[in-house]
């Protein structure tokens, strides 16, 4: 796990060894088990933004130390927001809350935020070490393991999923693929079986092949079953998901031929 | 009253069964007096958009239960904030500073919202049933029936509205009826009376003519007069509102008239 | 010092003699030591808008009184967002949350909000005086002197500003002059000097000279120096601000003079 701190600053730019956010940061992050990484740029929007975009690709959590005040060079949030795929606003909420116990009430203008880009946890902070020690240690790194689960979408597939429908319509195919498309796996792999001349499925047998194929290959198989489908409607749609291009290949294939006994 | 309900959520899309949701809310809503109607849709952006413009359309208040985390799929609070007439960014505060309490700082990560949409208040809450009971409990069903009134306009109308200024301007006549016209009554009378020959006006003998008209056709009127107005100008404004058309019409005459005697 | 307070009400608009705001607001800010100014505007988005503009040219402080909550023709939040250079959501975080604890529930919904605009900071409040009160005694006043040097870049100018670096960059010459001509002075001069043959200066020195170049002149000067620049490489920039163009001008010279010596 890797977190990279981007430190805004003009003065620290022109001067690093004026920097103090470095070392206090890498003592945090290293004691929760990442590795550090870091950069200095100007209050310089476009600067912010390339070093943030660049860092995202290679970190799990971001932070942005500076800029986050109301004067005219406090530009980091202006440059990070519009990167962001989803802000999440009551990060800096929570933050101006327990600063102003701290600090008193001019911290609640302060315009930290957070949010997510792609992958990854950006956090804009304020540029005084009390501030970025406050929120490492209060918000970013108690939550940030499960947080990147969810992120990621991991947290989203849990326990067998074996779903029994009466009917099986061409809408619930398309969320099953949308779905397992958009999800965190590297490899996905999403079938339809119609049924010939009507089938009778057995769904707890159907719930054990599944829970086998699962274990024995290491992959993830969501599958939807109609356990009296009718000839030519569909009678089970499945999502195979996983790490490895071979082992979803083989486990959808012997889920397959369950569904598809040949015919004697 | 009625409250929708809408389920955002691929699983329970895909398997009704397993929702825990919808039971929940009834039992909230109904011991307040609402009507509950629902619909399940899965983690499609397009597909929740036109889930609450249809439940808005038909509802007090629409009620929106997952898709609020910073996960892939969670995209329910991007798929209704571009609806949305006005956002209450106070109401998703409100809500994590109660759920930190209860729950932990990961609340504090809730992406939760509520605003308005037409004459609708709309909330994004999270899936989970602990958050919907605290969100209905603590937050909109204590606030609902006030807050509709004033998200309908009707608290800006109260009391007797006889307002006297020593010159009417077309600037004042203007106010007067876009306020009156984007109101939230049925139907809306406006008219302006000039003065012929210059005129006096008793103003109490207007408020009591007002409160009388008000009181016996059930209507609200606002009037503004100018006590001595001289030839050609204005001497009065008055917009009558209600929700019968033959009621406002006869109120107005009535106003009118006494405005206008007839000359001897 | 001046703040403005626009009172938004239809009501207030056509009756000043209703207004309850102003004499409220005038008492706060003058034992502040803030001269009042104020307007009444009706509930519309152009008229408040264009009171907003206007009062920011000639005020420090802009209070927007009326038009925050979720009702028709509430509008004032929609009319001044626009036109904020940065908004400061934790203005009204903080408001609701201290409003909430005095009024309840219900205050939560409010859309409150502050931002900077231009060299001036931008508040829409509630319309009740209660609200108003609450808000000028609680944040606004207790911040507004040091706030209003962040917001105009004053605050990023602090103590002797000599900064050594081993080797200038084009780079650090373009943040220093952005920098500079980007804070709040009203006369800023940039200048960069080669290094002729090689140089080698005496830093400690260096920091004497502009220490009392900046208390003859009542300047303030930023340099950047290379103690051991080779011939044509940057051997040092700096930066002359102030409100008196004769000032930094002879500032400049004698700094360039030292950092020149005629060659013997």
């Amino acid at each position: 796990m890797k977190l990279t701190v981007v430190v805004v600053s003009d003065r620290v730019f022109l001067d690093p060894s004026s920097d103090r956010i470095v070392r206090l940061v890498e003592k945090l992050a290293r004691s929760e088990g990442f590795d550090l990484d870091y950069e200095y740029v100007p209050n310089d929007e476009t600067l912010i933004r390339l070093a943030v975009l660049k860092a995202s690709l290679r970190s799990d959590i971001v932070v942005v130390a500076g800029g986050t005040g109301p004067g005219p060079r406090d530009v980091s949030v202006d440059a990070v927001k519009p990167l962001l795929d989803k802000e999440l606003e009551g990060f800096g909420e929570y933050f101006r809350r327990v600063s102003v116990e701290q600090v008193g009430v001019r911290a609640a203008l302060s315009r930290a935020t957070a949010g997510v880009l792609g992958r990854s946890l950006i956090c804009v902070l304020p540029g005084s070490p009390r501030a970025v020690e406050l929120a490492l240690r209060e918000v970013v790194l108690p939550i940030a393991r499960l947080e990147l689960q969810v992120i990621r979408g991991e947290s989203h597939w849990e326990g067998l999923e074996v779903v029994v429908k009466s009917w099986i319509a061409s809408r619930d195919l398309e969320v099953l693929a949308r779905r397992s498309f958009t999800g965190p796996s590297r490899v996905v792999l999403v079938a339809a079986c119609r049924a010939e001349g009507g089938v009778e499925v057995d769904v707890s047998e159907i719930s054990r092949l599944v829970e086998e194929v699962e274990r024995e290959h290491g992959v993830k198989i969501s599958i939807m079953v109609s356990p009296t489908a009718r000839a030519g409607s569909v009678a089970a749609a499945l999502s195979v998901t996983g790490d490895d291009w071979r082992s979803c290949y083989k486990a959808l294939g012997e889920i397959l031929e369950k569904l598809n006994p040949p015919s004697t």
